[in-house]
């Protein structure tokens, strides 16, 4: 792609570096910029270089936060013996929007993949096996997403955690709310009903 | 949404609001950012700061340019007796990297929309209209999109242009190569017919 300009085409191709987002989006939103008023820039850059330069981690749970301590593990109306261990900040957000889960977090950074390059040590295990000898922590809530490694992950967690006084528990993997049947994956279907529920009504 | 910081949604916010780009997309972005190195984000920050500030426009054509003439408009290679009329600088950009176009360029700005406020005397087509005065144009192709809007100025154009000695020309509308005519669809099949062109061998 040929660009009229050499500022356009820099801007292009930091923005083209994002994910999702390839040449011909980076220059739509290039020229959008560029038709807004300057301050309309200046407001998204001074927004992203604030974010990177001060943004935080909880030291207890690793999410992030604009303080040492994040709200989530502050606050006294969570349930501090529930743990949700979650790979990333962003399954920690959708947890979190569901409005279903009211414990806190542990936020591993990651999951254990052995192609990446991504072993045990990389991730915030220990730190999750500290805070339940430090705690009482009753229940581990493990909601890793549905991957091999993923899978994996959970299975060196349980295996890790086997000899502490918690529970270990799973979120549940089955067919979606409002899906049907007949276009559920074989796989999905299969492992629903091997691990059906009790009825309760 | 909730977010576990208010670096992390102001970010957010500022993001989504480029074209495109909603709140799940731009957290996205924007944990992206936070994974990588800050370089990272000041090199995109820095970049847009830069092309949003110094960026300029030729003063014979409307092209963004990063000098006052633009590359296009100074270069010895083109044809300055061709002009090539779009509604934007990515038309322009569009038209540059098909390889098939020598002349030069009038980027108008828009096109004439009175449900958006946009009448004839916001466009530049009175620097159009000089242009041809001032120098020895003997073509002006029309390039402007397949739309109501983008017709009613190509209309109003050629009849400020009906007095002049220049011909006017309009880039050609049918089946777009490559497809087939059982999907195409009628008006576009319609025109290509009540439109069609001699056979050349």
């Amino acid at each position: 792609m040929q660009f009229p300009s050499k500022l356009v085409e820099e801007a292009v191709n930091e923005f083209s570096k994002l994910p999702g987002i390839g040449k011909k989006t980076a220059l739509r939103l290039v020229l959008h910029l560029l038709k807004q008023k300057p301050i309309f820039t200046s407001q998204l850059t001074h927004a992203l270089d604030k974010v990177r330069t001060n943004i935080l981690y909880c030291q207890i749970c690793h999410a992030l936060s604009d303080t040492e301590i994040c709200s989530i593990c502050q606050s006294t109306k969570r349930n501090p013996s529930i743990i949700c261990v979650v790979a990333d900040s962003i399954d920690m957000l959708a947890i979190e929007n569901t409005g279903q889960y009211n414990g806190v977090y542990h936020i591993l950074g990651g999951v254990i993949s052995p192609i990446n390059g991504v072993s045990p040590e990389d991730l915030f295990i220990d730190s999750l096996i500290n805070r339940i000898d430090d705690s009482s922590i009753k229940e581990v809530v493990i909601a890793l997403n549905a991957t091999m490694e993923s899978d994996t992950t959970a299975f060196y967690i349980s295996r890790q955690l086997s000899q502490k006084d918690v529970n270990i528990s799973m979120i549940a993997r089955g067919v979606p709310i409002g899906n049907e049947l007949e276009y559920t994956d074989q796989v999905t279907l299969g492992r629903s009903i091997a691990g059906r529920v009790k009825f309760e009504n």
